[in-house]
């Protein structure tokens, strides 16, 4: 056991600084830019338990998008993004944080391919490791400039608390047969939008923007998440397979989904009986439960509904991004992104 | 579900600012305004089973150490105590939540009398409870003066991933056999003693201390933790009864403490196989365990051991109080919390 504390020594904050940018990045430089300072971290070598688990989970990947809305944030109104990669390094160790806990609460014993952490150690690994990510995250938002520590806080503080509400809401929402569509869309923007409204916020903040344009930069990557969301939904059920996930698990687990709590709310009782009783339903083979729930969906026309909502959240995004004050060339990148996300530059 | 975010409104800050305080105050004053921020907090009533149990375990009370030590350390070096509050809140909130967590970790089902967060709710209510706690610490911390933010975060950040080192090696000591002392004590100081010391630490700088009475409010802390703990060992062994928990119980569970380590060391061959044993020993009953383990500490000297170390200790301490750069008058309240809690003003 060491008698000095590392933290003390600030070794864990990463050593090599990144050199002073004067153009705009596009998105896959500053992703290497974001790569290379996740790699960097490093933690004491006890107790092992503790840190380990926290470097196994940040290796696992991931596509990085909390971090690189701050940082195309940030590049948005100030050429240099230097200042924001600590912070983008926080909301990244904090989506992280998260998976470890509701890992557990969710019994999710696969994460990214991978056993999850609480899987591969153990519970109590899993609590206390994710406590620690989360202190890690706070350690590297106070990395921000120190003028702007209270604000960035602030905005950190108000979402972390609203992602457990999320969570909450959501674990709630299994133990209920009513959940209306807009409870829905609420919970989904607490457990997935504010974390992505929040990181694109901070860049702003950092990036030097105007209040104003900060709570624009805030509602667009709110109706982002929404779109990902539902569009997330949506390819459960229609993507190709080669996406990685199988199709379909949502509909076996009887999962509430856009698509499902909409279906129910539209179909006729016979349907509404079929639509509930199907995912348990023993007596039913994997496919033929997700064919005669996507033969309900397209009579209910749920699947046209869920494209249609996509399309009006990505269209006020773009209108919201569109309003900002700078010039469009600005823009590019972070609009690049928007389209990678929703698929349509493939 | 409310649509406007409560956190949002600033509501769950307490509407009532104390009054600007010109003279020293006592720490039964200190304590009693700290209650009534504590009993002042409050959250949005949805979702339930977020926020319940943290008003649930903020209202068991307990002894309000580390918020107190807060405002005496803010009040040794200024008169006025309240820009301390929200940070004493604060370690309280941080104190509360590692218990949450803890008592998941360590199968605790009781806390201060009463069916603990994990078994009153479930295991996902004290893990999303307890997040939600450490996030809340975080907002209260954010009041501090705005200058003074990052500097308290700093220390507040590193004391807390201190005390999830200390966590884990308590539960790593659990499954050894041959921890020696000093591993014993620097568990007991990550565990215990940083988040004094950090709260003392606090205290003083929002109270305007030098760096350097700074550190030593710290480092008198870090003493005064270390004594408190050995101290616990030694009621658990031979306290009275009358205090609340029963006399043996560490014994009883064959925990790893002051008294058994250094018996451990001391003992004979026979005596260690005997300590190692009884605990687990099913034909022996509880109160002939407890007979059995003391009159091995009597002859091995460790009662004394821990009696003059908690004494060493406290000098260490004091001697660190008497040594800052302020009129010895300042000291009285600090003083009197510390002869309160080492048993010596009954």
């Amino acid at each position: 056991m060491p008698t000095k504390s590392f933290f003390e020594t600030k070794d864990y904050l990463c050593g090599e600084k990144m050199e002073r940018t004067v153009v705009m990045q596009t998105k896959e430089e500053l992703s290497q830019i974001i790569e290379k300072y996740l790699s960097q971290t490093s933690f004491p070598d006890e107790p092992e338990r503790l840190y380990a688990p926290i470097l196994y989970s940040l290796q696992q990947g991931g596509k990085r998008l909390r971090p690189l809305l701050v940082m195309l944030a940030c590049n948005i109104f100030s050429d240099e993004t230097a200042p924001a990669l600590p912070c983008a390094a926080a909301v990244e160790v904090f989506h992280n944080f998260t998976l470890l806990h509701d890992d557990i609460m969710d019994n999710a014993p696969m994460r990214r391919g991978k056993p999850s952490v609480y899987k591969k150690w153990n519970q109590n690994v899993a609590i206390l490791s994710g406590d620690a990510m989360m202190i890690y995250s706070y350690m590297l938002l106070n990395q921000a400039p120190a003028g702007l520590v209270p604000q960035i806080l602030e905005r950190f503080n108000r979402m972390a608390m609203q992602v457990c509400e999320g969570q909450q809401y959501d674990m709630d929402f299994e133990n209920r047969d009513d959940v209306p569509i807009e409870e829905y869309m609420k919970m989904i923007e607490l457990k997935t939008s504010v974390l992505l409204a929040a990181s694109a916020e901070i860049g702003a903040i950092i990036g030097g923007a105007s209040e104003e344009d900060c709570r624009k930069l805030y509602r667009f990557a709110i109706e982002l998440g929404l779109a990902f969301q539902v569009q997330d939904d949506l390819l459960d059920s229609y993507g190709d397979s080669s996406f990685g996930k199988p199709i379909g698990g949502d509909i076996v687990e009887g999962k509430k989904t856009f698509l499902m709590i909409n279906a129910l709310s539209k179909a006729t009782a016979q349907e509404r009986a079929e639509l509930r009783s199907l995912p348990g339903d023993a007596a039913v083979s994997r496919e033929e439960k997700i064919r005669r729930v996507k033969a309900i969906y397209e009579r209910c026309g749920v699947k046209t509904m869920a494209e249609n909502q996509v399309k009006r959240y990505m269209a006020r995004a773009e209108e919201i991004l569109d309003s900002l004050s700078v010039a469009p060339e600005r823009l590019t990148e972070m609009k690049s992104l928007v389209a990678g996300l929703l698929g349509r530059n493939k």
